[in-house]
């Protein structure tokens, strides 16, 4: 854990320069708009630790999978999330010397990500090596209202001596990814140019010999040139190099003058235009903004912020780390993922950093599902789920190249066009967990909004291919006279190929049952759309109907009668059963165990078994959650940031108020306090919506019952109270819970009956 | 299976060209010395299909591992066995065109390996495209008498004109690793020199990250020139580039004559030689082998092999293809490891290949051990024993890695240099069997040679190290009450991370029982010797008794009372039980089926139980094997060279003597046949112990009963007979067996009494 980032409501502060944390800092101040996005990199010239990193939603590149031994059935590539080009570069020379805050003297520091505003300011006054001293004060936003541009402001102010000062602003599409498999640039040039404070360069992502898509990207810059707030006159020399392009502005200034240099970035992708229009619209993009100036385009930014802080902010009054846990999180899932475009998804590390690549994981069903449906249009959610929809036949190869048959669905663990291309088998062919998600999902979506049209418009084809994989997954033990599953890893990853994974088991005959019900459901209330979809799907249903019963009569679920409690998978009890606590100096487990031990002890990375009783709640009795989860809980590590929002709910649940806020700090400020280790590779995007969870299905207790909304708040003991806005069926209200009692207002819609704490009340 | 190479006894012969399999060729027609060795490949430009491979033994380059995600213990980096420096090719010109049989009309062409004096032969006559004909006849050796050379002697003579012909004797250093991780090279030149008729480079393994030895390797070489027998004078234009040397030799050839061109070769590494002395001397050692003339070397070369013959080949009447598929074994046996370098152990691919990297597996121990024990002197088996020894200190580092402790030894499954090496979890971690293979030969050794001075030497400070390992690896299941191992993978590879393996419960609980016996011994016959050892292993005899004691009480070992067989380990019986007579078309899996499917499916790589049952046959009944063998057999696909001979072995001891004979050729000629179509790739080296084992151990039943040669001999019905050699303490004996009697003579050595078909006789 790392502690120096100021605590403050609605900033994310670093007081005073840390260059050992860089890379953590710069992927906490990362900005993005849900189109493109930003590390919090400096825009000079900075020879220290830094990870600089440009993302453009939707473009990626199949790096080929690296493997120690390549079998059949393992994806061919790992989709890469792209580093894109540089074009916040602004080179700043003073005199003869670069400015560069690892080399200068830094006297004084302050780098704040504004959340209110979505805007990141940096000052410093540094001392050079030539003597002369001089302030920096920088802002930057990628803008929420234009979701193509970003815009910088670099004030520059001389302190005790008049320099000529030379600015390269620059767009630069050398950079590498630094998870690339074996080493390899990703990005060809197609064209650059240059005008006069302007300039264009269009990259090409390499050819690959996976069939996939190459992506252009058009990255332009425009710029200009202010003293004192007068707008000046200069030349700008242009330079081009391969793949990269700038323009040289010299400027006399003098001591005490203060120029404010204004950068407009646009990036455009062959994903929304045609290959040959990108540089003339990405160059009348950058002229459009700069002739809107800075300030304009500043202000609408921040209006568009001010809105969603308005629908979505949580409240916690009387614990200020708390408050900016909340709030970080929120912002940071408000500009990975807006909903307005289909074909995308909320990447594991958003904008922040490359790691993991591919852009959609179970993360996105199984923890982000439930924040789109509270916070947004019902239209957000459904776009996610219309997603998997569109790559059900890419999920019916996958599970094809596995051997399965009869358009068998298996969702890839991770994806970016419905193809597999995570690395590790372990992961690929064995934690087919995710498939049941993606069905969860659209139950949870169901009944959330009660929008029943879905299944049979596209959800009901989705949980057919899924139940038919299941089916075929599921093989008869003569043995255990029981369907079992073998060789499957469940969400606990600190094992592997286990049989007869609990969770995996309980999720994979929901999907049967809970896909039967709905065929029951259409039957009854849309025959003709079932027999559309059963004749689509080939699917029989009578025979059909009955092989999956036969499974549900028997599946076996590994449980121990002594403990009374589901057991994680078979043979989980030949283990030496340890807590946590027994392991106190050697955590984090997966940097101080070998992999070999971690996977022959019994400890837990993220929740599994209670991920089932999680998801199926009503399935259990309270006693049953509580024998597992004080089995578990004190096993499990919580390595994975997908880990503590569950325990959270579940301890909220069953009134463990402590470890239920202990889980909630854990998870809020995972990052801002670095808790695994592993910030700087970018922050852990999906899990912030897990955090909101937390608060909202935890400490809230909001669920749907019944059809209604239900909340069964209480306060933490550090808190005096919360409050926060939930979307339901068109209504929004607003909630306030104090220790004394809960404030439900409705803000519009409809009015709504409600359940608060189990009675009905009409707001 | 493919049948182009013709049976002959002596020889593997490719009659008319086969460039569709000229890798397998090459592969097959590999030549070695045990320090140096070369595939099939042809002297001159071929720009057909080719694995060009040349080798150097114990050179090798640390590759960094390629792995999808680096965990905790993973091995930094996979040793690669070096395709080193190009020394056989001669370009050859023939007017303005180069020979090159891919692009030439090939009228007539035949390869031939001659076993019997280990050399390579060719000829062939070809059409030019500017209508010359010509015929080239070339033959080819490693040096068995000096093993630091090779020589080549290639004919020319044109058949319908005169023409000028260019040669262009090379050596060519820019070769790279077919299976390089990152596509890198791995040799960087140190120097190159050219003289008349001679040149010298001397190359050296890159720097590496992880502390592995550079090695360097000069290779020289020296040529001839003879028309019509006639030794020329000849100019030599020297030509250097890049890590290469050439030479260019012009003559006039009249249609008829005969050009003959003599290149000799010469790999010194500097392992063996102190850097600053490996040109001179490379250079030197070239000269001297141009002086003693072709035919000497081949002479010298041809008597070591006779030697080698009559020591131990075995001969097979009445039928052709079993006799081509033994010698072929045993000449590449020979020609891979000597014996004479304790240094050196026996690589999988030999020098046949560069796929799997490394050089030692636990094939040695295993496979390879009673091959080296029956058929050269007991010093060559101890040399491999020692090997492990001098790694002891390695295995405990490996042990450390994974967070055993106390040194606890876990050898490599994969090495060069006592280092694990290997890329996959899978193996590195889990396939802990090879320790107790490890302590087996040792058991092995002292059984067949009766040298118990090794253990007080060095066997039982390695057999302490291997039980200690076993002693932390089990642990204590409170639901089974008893000792269980829990995430391994057995010698069925099929399976990954299960628990309580069989076989490795069975070597493990063994290794710990056979140190104890030990160290009694040792206690009442050299007390002096034992307390040095615990001394130096600061091992505490009671405490450590005691411990492994409470183990050896309670092992767990999985079993069927039902069926009453040996489980391959927990959960087995929940697989669905299939044969291999029910997937017909579905073989070989590991090409057909996706890993998933395998892993999941009951089908079983290689021996697993019954390799337990093949080293431990004394500890079960015969009708316990056979039920054993009847249940495990037909689910064995045999899809690693190393299964078929422990089948043939105990199907013979089963007495089912067509199923020891499919099992016998499936082994003996599985790369002359491509069984697994693979050969391509290189040998299967370490297969061919099996294979020896098959007939010996197999048919003639070979075994060592309390301290004496037992043999229980039986001719399959396609032969006639076979006979063999087989050395026991100090005595050689040939064996012939026939359908009517078994013949055994005493050869050289103190008269012996052995046990044939379990009585008595003196030899």
């Amino acid at each position: 854990m790392k502690n120096y980032i100021t605590h403050s409501e609605w900033s994310v502060i670093e007081e005073g320069f840390h260059p050992e944390y860089n890379e953590i800092t710069e992927s906490l101040m990362s900005l993005g708009n849900g189109r493109m996005g930003q590390r919090g990199n400096f825009e000079e010239t900075y020879s220290g630790k830094s990870l600089q990193g440009s993302y453009v939603a939707g473009v990626y590149f199949p790096d080929k999978t690296r493997v120690g031994w390549w079998k059949n059935g393992y994806p061919d590539y790992f989709a890469k999330v792209l580093n894109a080009c540089n074009w916040i570069g602004i080179g700043v020379r003073i005199g003869e010397e670069e400015l560069d805050l690892a080399t200068a003297d830094v006297e004084s520091f302050r780098r704040e990500l504004n959340m209110k505003e979505g805007v990141l300011y940096r000052t410093a006054t540094v001392r050079l090596k030539s003597g002369i001293r001089l302030s920096i004060a920088t802002e930057r936003f990628n803008s929420m209202a234009d979701d193509e541009s970003g815009a910088i402001r670099y004030a520059i102010r001389l302190l005790n001596a008049d320099a000529e000062i030379k600015l390269t602003p620059f767009l630069d599409g050398t950079i590498r990814n630094r998870d690339s498999n074996y080493g390899e640039s990703f990005w060809d040039e197609v064209s650059k140019e240059t005008a006069f404070a302007r300039g264009c360069l269009v990259l090409e992502t390499r050819a690959n010999p996976f069939g996939v898509e190459r992506f252009q990207v058009a990255t332009a810059m425009a710029y200009d040139l202010f003293v004192n707030g007068i707008r000046q006159d200069f030349n700008a020399i242009p330079e081009k190099k391969e793949k990269y392009v700038a323009g040289h502005v010299t400027v006399k200034l003098e001591a005490g003058q203060e120029l404010v240099f204004v950068k407009y970035g646009v990036n455009l992708s062959s994903a929304n235009y045609a290959r040959e229009e990108l540089p003339g619209a990405a160059n009348a993009h950058a002229d459009r903004l700069r002739e809107k100036s800075y300030g304009e385009l500043k202000h609408a930014h921040m209006s568009v912020w001010a809105g969603k802080w308005k629908r979505n902010d949580i409240i916690i009054e009387g614990d200020v780390a708390a408050q900016q846990g909340i709030r970080f999180n929120i912002f940071h899932l408000e500009q990975t993922y807006t909903g307005a475009d289909a074909r995308l998804n909320i990447g594991p590390k958003g904008f922040t950093g490359e790691k993991y690549g591919g852009s959609t994981y179970w993360d996105t069903e199984a923890y982000c599902m439930p924040f789109y449906l509270a916070t947004a249009d019902a239209s957000v959610a459904r776009n996610l789920l219309v997603y998997r929809h569109h790559h059900l036949g890419k999920a019916i190869e996958n599970a094809a190249k596995l051997g399965f048959a009869d358009g068998a669905a298996l969702y890839p663990m991770v994806t970016m066009n419905g193809e597999e291309c995570h690395n590790e088998w372990e992961i690929t062919f064995e934690e087919i967990h995710r498939n049941g998600a993606i069905a969860y999902a659209i139950f949870d979506y169901v009944r959330y909004t009660g929008d029943k049209r879905y299944l049979a418009e596209y959800g009901l084809e989705v949980l057919i291919g899924i139940s038919r994989f299941w089916k075929q997954r599921f093989s008869w033990s003569e043995a255990k006279k029981a369907y079992v599953m073998l060789g499957v890893t469940g969400p606990n990853e600190y094992e592997n190929n286990v049989n007869n994974n609990w969770y995996t088991n309980y999720i994979a005959s929901w999907t049967l049952r809970y896909t039967l019900s709905v065929m029951d459901t259409l039957e009854k209330e849309d025959r003709e759309a079932l027999d559309s979809i059963l004749e689509k799907t080939a699917f029989d249903y009578h025979a059909g109907r009955a092989d999956w019963e036969k499974i549900l009569d028997n599946t076996w679920f590994p449980y121990d009668a002594e403990r009374q409690v589901f057991l994680q998978q078979d043979g989980f009890l030949d283990k030496e059963l340890l807590t946590v606590a027994q392991i106190a100096g050697h955590r984090p487990i997966n940097q101080k165990w070998s992999w070999d031990r971690i996977l022959r002890s019994c400890f837990i990375k993220q929740a599994d078994v209670l991920q089932g009783m999680y998801f199926f709640e009503e399935d259990f009795s309270m006693e049953q959650l509580r024998r597992n989860f004080e089995f578990y809980e004190p096993m499990t590590v919580h390595e994975s940031s997908l880990s503590p929002c569950v325990h959270a709910i579940l301890a909220a649940k069953l009134n463990l108020r402590e470890k239920a806020y202990e889980m909630y700090l854990r998870t809020s400020r995972l990052d801002l306090d670095d808790y695994n280790n592993d910030t700087e590779d970018g922050l852990h995007i999906t899990s912030m919506a897990g955090t909101w969870m937390s608060v909202v299905k935890g400490f809230a207790g909001q669920r749907v019952v019944d059809g209604m909304l239900s909340l069964t708040p209480f306060v933490p003991d550090n808190w005096s109270s919360y409050s926060f806005r939930i979307g339901f069926r068109g209504t929004l209200l607003s909630v306030k819970v104090t220790g004394e009692n809960t404030e439900v207002k409705r803000i519009s819609g409809e009015p709504l009956a409600i359940l608060l704490s189990g009675q009905e009340c009409f707001v």
